[in-house]
C-alpha cells in the first residue's frame, strides 16, 4: 500500500486544486481497510464545508448510445468556455480487482489530457439496496478541488440510473432513433426521471429518424405531468460526434440551474437527496448487522428450509430470527 | 368487536368450506389487535398444511382496462367449469376505516352471488416496503377452503404489481389498444413480469385495432428473453364483455401449471417467493425497531437538520443514530 499523507496535506492538496493529491485521496476513499475508512472520514469533514457549489449532471444511457463520445464533445465545449469538469463513472459491472467497461483508459482521451478536466472512474460498490457511497463522497471531494461541472456517467443496468438520479442536479437520458426503442433497452421509469431526453447520432443518414424520434417522443411526453422542480422534461437532437446541439444543451442547463435556484428547488433537492442518502446508509447497515450476526448466521439454513418447504409460516419464520437477534444483538458490534 | 371463535371453531370452518367463517377469520388476519395477532398466527399455523393447492392468478391493469367485467367473466367460465374461485383484491388507494375504488359492492354482482366463487377485497396495507401480508395471508385460508383458483387482483398504483407478481404463479396483464399506451400507464417491468398480455375490450369497433396492438407487442416482446419458467409470454385479444378469448385464456393458464409443475418450476417459484416473503418481513421489523425507538426518535430530527444543512456527512449522521441505536436497544423489544 502506498504511504498515506496526512489529514491536513489531503485537505490542503485537494482546495489548492492538486489532483495527484485529489486521486489518492479518492483512493483512501475507496479503500476497505479499516484505517483509511478513519482517514476517509477525517478528509471529507474538513472539506465538507467547500463542497456542493458545483451543478452535478447524470448522464446515462444503453450501450452503443455514444456516451464516451458525447460526453468528451460535452466536456471539451465546457473546458472551452473556461468550465472545471469532472467526469466519475458509474460501473454495475466493474469489481473492485477487476476490469471496467466504463473505466478503460483509451476512452475519452482528448478530455482526459485537457488541463480544466478530471475523469475518474468509480469502482462502485453496489451493494444490497445499491448505494454508490464512494461516487458520492468523490463527488463532494471534485467539488472541494474546485470542479463547477460534476458528471457522473452510468450505464443503464439495474438500479444504476436511479442512483445516479439521487445523487445529481440534473439528469440526462441519451437515447437512439429506432424503432423498438421504447419498448426495449430504456426502462419506463428511466424516462419520467429525466430532464431532458437526447436524441444522440442525429448525424448523416441518421439526421431524418433522430427528427422523427424527437416528435414522438415529445408528443408522449406531452402527456407527463410537471415535474416539482417547474422545469419541463426537453426532448433534443445532437451528435455526440460533431458537436451539433451540444452548445444548446448546456445552455438549457444552465437555465435549469437558475430556475431551480430562483425558485428553491435546487437547494430542496439536494438537501432531500441527502436525508435519503442517510436513511438509506441505515437500512444497509440494519441489515447487515442483522445477516451478519454470528446467531443468525447459524440458524438462517434451517429456518429458511422450513419457509420453503411451506412447513413454517414465513412472517413467523421472520419473528423467531428477529427473536433470536434480539437476544444476542448487544453482544455483538453493528 | 365481535366476538372470536375459537382456533378449533375457525379452523374446522374453513377446512370445512363454510364462507361465515372464512370471512371471520380473514378479519381476525387484517384486525390490528394484539389478541387477534395471536389468533390469526395459530388459525395460520393449523391451516397453513392444508393451503397451497390452488393456481394463484394475479391480473393487473391501469384504471379503465375492463378488470372487473373481465374478472367477472372470466371467474364465471371458471365457476361452469365446476371450479371454485376466490377474487382478491389489492388495493393501494384505500385506508382501512375508509373507501376503495376497488371494493365498491356493486362490483361483480354476478359472480359474487354465485356459490362457487368468493369475492374479498382486501385491506391491503402497503406499508414501508408494501408488502401486503394481510392478502397472502387470506390467500392460504381460501386455499384450506377448498377454493382451487385465487385470483389477486390489483390497480396499477405504486408497487402493487409487483406485490401482486410476487405471491401469484401466474401473472396477467389487461392492456388496452390505441396510441401511446406504449409509453403511458403502463410500466416497462411489468410488462417483463407478464405471463400473458390480454388486449381487452376486443369488441365491436375495437376489434381492428386490438389486433394491430397485439401484432406490435408481440414483435416487441419477440425480443424479450425467454422466462426462467420455460413459458413464453404470450399476447392474446379478448373481450371481457363478449367472453371472446376467454375460454382459450383459461387453458393457456392449465397448460402453464401442467408446464411449470413438469419441469418443476412451479413448486422453486412459491418457494422462493416464501423466502423473500420471510426476508421483506425482516427487513420491515429491522427498520421499525430503529424509527420507533424512543432515543431514535428523540435524536432524529436534530440530525437530520444537521444532514440537510450540509454540516454533517449523511454517513457519519447515519453512523451517530446507529450508535445510539446499539447502547439504546438492548432495553426495549424490537
Amino acid at each position: 500500500m502506498r504511504k498515506r499523507l496526512s489529514v491536513v496535506e489531503y485537505t490542503k492538496g485537494i482546495l489548492s486544486g492538486d489532483r495527484v493529491v485529489l486521486s489518492r485521496a479518492i483512493t483512501v476513499i475507496e479503500s476497505k481497510l479499516d484505517s483509511d475508512k478513519v482517514l476517509a472520514k477525517q478528509i471529507l469533514r474538513e472539506i465538507l464545508p467547500f463542497s456542493g457549489n458545483s451543478i452535478r449532471i447524470g448522464i446515462t444511457g444503453v450501450p452503443g448510445v455514444g456516451k464516451s463520445t458525447f460526453i468528451e464533445t460535452f466536456g471539451k465545449h465546457l473546458t472551452s468556455l473556461g468550465k472545471r469538469v469532472a467526469v466519475l463513472t458509474i460501473d454495475p459491472s466493474s469489481k473492485r480487482s477487476g476490469g471496467s467497461i466504463l473505466g478503460d483508459k483509451t476512452r475519452m482521451e482528448t478530455l482526459s489530457n485537457d488541463s480544466l478536466a478530471y475523469i475518474r472512474p468509480s469502482a462502485a460498490r453496489l451493494s444490497l439496496g445499491g448505494v454508490a457511497d464512494n461516487t458520492r463522497e468523490t463527488m463532494l471531494l471534485c467539488e472541494a478541488a474546485g470542479f463547477e461541472v460534476i458528471i457522473i456517467e452510468t450505464v443503464g443496468v439495474g438500479q444504476s440510473e436511479i442512483l445516479v438520479h439521487g445523487m445529481t442536479d440534473f439528469f440526462l437520458l441519451l437515447m437512439l432513433a429506432g424503432a423498438g426503442d421504447e419498448l426495449q433497452g430504456i426502462k419506463k421509469g428511466i424516462i419520467e426521471m429525466a430532464d431532458v431526453l437526447v436524441i444522440n447520432k442525429a448525424d448523416g443518414a441518421n439526421q431524418n429518424i433522430a427528427e422523427e424520434a424527437m416528435g414522438t417522443y415529445r408528443n408522449a411526453l406531452h402527456l407527463s405531468p410537471k415535474s416539482a422542480s417547474g422545469h419541463i422534461t426537453q426532448v433534443v437532437t445532437a451528435s455526440g460526434l460533431e458537436g451539433k446541439g451540444i452548445p444548446e444543451l448546456w445552455n438549457m442547463i444552465s437555465d435549469y440551474q437558475k430556475l431551480t435556484s430562483d425558485n428553491g428547488y435546487f437547494i430542496r433537492n439536494r438537501q432531500s437527496q441527502n436525508l435519503d442518502w442517510m436513511h438509506e446508509r441505515i437500512r444497509q447497515a440494519l441489515e447487515s448487522a442483522f445477516y451478519e450476526n454470528s446467531v443468525i448466521k447459524r440458524s438462517i439454513p434451517e429456518i429458511e428450509k422450513l419457509v420453503r418447504e411451506e412447513t413454517e409460516l414465513p412472517v413467523v419464520a421472520a419473528e423467531r430470527l428477529l427473536a433470536l437477534f434480539l437476544t444476542k444483538k448487544s453482544e455483538e458490534p453493528i
